[in-house]
């Protein structure tokens, strides 16, 4: 990793790119699957993607010096539990999307029953992806970080806003604050895993983990404001996002709240917070989270 | 844990069966769940049943005299997986069961979306409740517990035995080691975890530990072909089972491959086989584990 700092953010994320999915591949050929399964999972991990969230885990172990090879595979295990609450938020029982990144849904493929044990699969192999390789690490850091995506995945994190979410979708979502609850456990919480996943790889100190919990949460608002941005000014499937079957039910987003010229100062303004937490902590000495801040804002601003 | 050797393996089991219902009492109190998640997940878990799996760890790790706080952590976890795999099995989209237990299946009572989260959040918190326990822990021997778990449960296991399951609900299953593996994934593989689990929580040889491998495929194979024998026999809700709506789509079973008498003789015989195993490795020294063969066998013949 010398010389990464030569490297554009864009170099530099391709490479993280390039290791991840190498390494997603090679996951995927290890254990005895029945092929049925084994399609159906490959098809929605291995299907592209910008692979964001474990960019950020070996972007922020590389910052901390940590160890790589158990970033990387945390960063493996991250990406599988993203794509596993895809294919599940895309059933029909959900929110019933026919397409995922141009492409059919997995169910619409592989049937909804292989579907949902696609998603089992890849939400169950990742912990024991994960869990195997601790056991040669046998490092207490890489533990933690295994709690921590748990943690941030589930009952009090993703699922959590999933569930909130889909009663929003019949009943309404009430207020801000319960619109914000949504974001932050169904998109802030796996992002702030991802970061603190790659920090639990290096000698991070309880100050730098909670200046990095804070700026994973901004992220994750930013993601979600400079998303709805995009959705009301332009094609959702530039996004790679899904595109939904019954999009605009009147749902209550940062742009339908504040209007579109105050949603894009909104996200400059968190932008901002996020640049400010990272230099009290870091100083210059991130510049990867830096340029991740500029990426998002710069997708619709 | 003194005299336990006193008790009769019901009462053992009565025992047991109280610490498990109130640490996963207990567990479900903990994290700060949304209203509904909580509420469908508590539905499933806290529901009753015979609690085998979780039994089988505490036991294996009394005989083994290994610690019995690891052993309930894990116990609970492997119940909590057991859990969202019936929620998940019973989906519209899998079995299509209206009734678990002489209750409503989950997608009954709270829609078919919140019921694919219940399952999602039950196998997550699952990790994250064990994992969190781990860090204070701090024991290389539960750390392995906890990646067979998920191995077991997982594309390797459990969820293979479940997709391959489904497969052979359309286009029927071919022959009878198409039948084995199905059994040997979707009923004895988390069988086995429940048993190593509780035997990573002691000093446990490698050789015990492969003898207790063996033995927990064959009381997984004895469950099956008892269960066959009930199915056959009688009313399939004395064994606390799902019903099924279109039951006996000539499914093969043991009994329609061999017939109710030849079926019995091979229970008797994979009993004895189970009996074999341990006397061999462990002498006199694992009533409780004698004590599941005879149960097992007990129900039907």
């Amino acid at each position: 990793m010398m010389f990464k700092d030569e490297l554009t953010y864009r170099e530099l994320n391709n490479r993280y790119r390039n290791i991840i999915n190498a390494s997603l591949g090679e996951a995927m050929m290890r254990p005895d699957m029945p092929e049925t399964l084994a399609q159906a999972m490959k098809y929605s991990l291995l299907a592209g993607g910008k692979r964001i969230r474990p960019c950020l885990t070996i972007g922020v172990c590389d910052i901390m010096g940590g160890n790589r090879k158990m970033a990387i595979k945390l960063a493996c295990g991250i990406e599988m539990i993203h794509t596993y609450s895809l294919i599940h938020d895309d059933l029909p029982c959900m929110d019933d999307d026919d397409l995922r990144r141009g492409q059919p849904t997995n169910h619409k493929v592989f049937g909804e029953g292989q579907a949902v044990l696609a998603g089992d699969g890849l939400l169950t192999y990742a912990f024991q992806y994960m869990l195997e390789a601790g056991l040669s690490f046998n490092n207490s850091g890489y533990y933690r970080a295994i709690a921590e995506i748990a943690k941030r995945a589930g009952v009090c994190g993703m699922v959590a806003g999933q569930s909130m979410d889909l009663i929003g979708e019949t009943k309404g979502i009430k207020d801000e604050s319960e619109l914000k609850y949504i974001h932050q456990h169904k998109t802030a919480d796996m992002l702030i895993a991802s970061i603190l996943a790659g920090a639990f790889c290096g000698s991070t100190t309880e100050v730098q983990l909670k200046c990095l919990e804070a700026y994973g949460g901004k992220i994750g608002m930013l993601f979600q404001i400079t998303d709805d941005i995009l959705d009301a000014s332009g094609d959702p499937k530039l996004l790679g996002k899904s595109v939904h079957k019954d999009d605009e039910h009147n749902k209550l987003t940062y742009v339908t709240m504040y209007g579109i010229e105050k949603a894009k100062k909104l996200a400059e303004s968190v932008a901002a917070e996020a640049d400010r937490l990272l230099f009290n902590t870091f100083g210059e000495n991130c510049k990867y989270l830096y340029d991740t801040v500029r990426y998002i804002i710069n997708r619709s601003c």
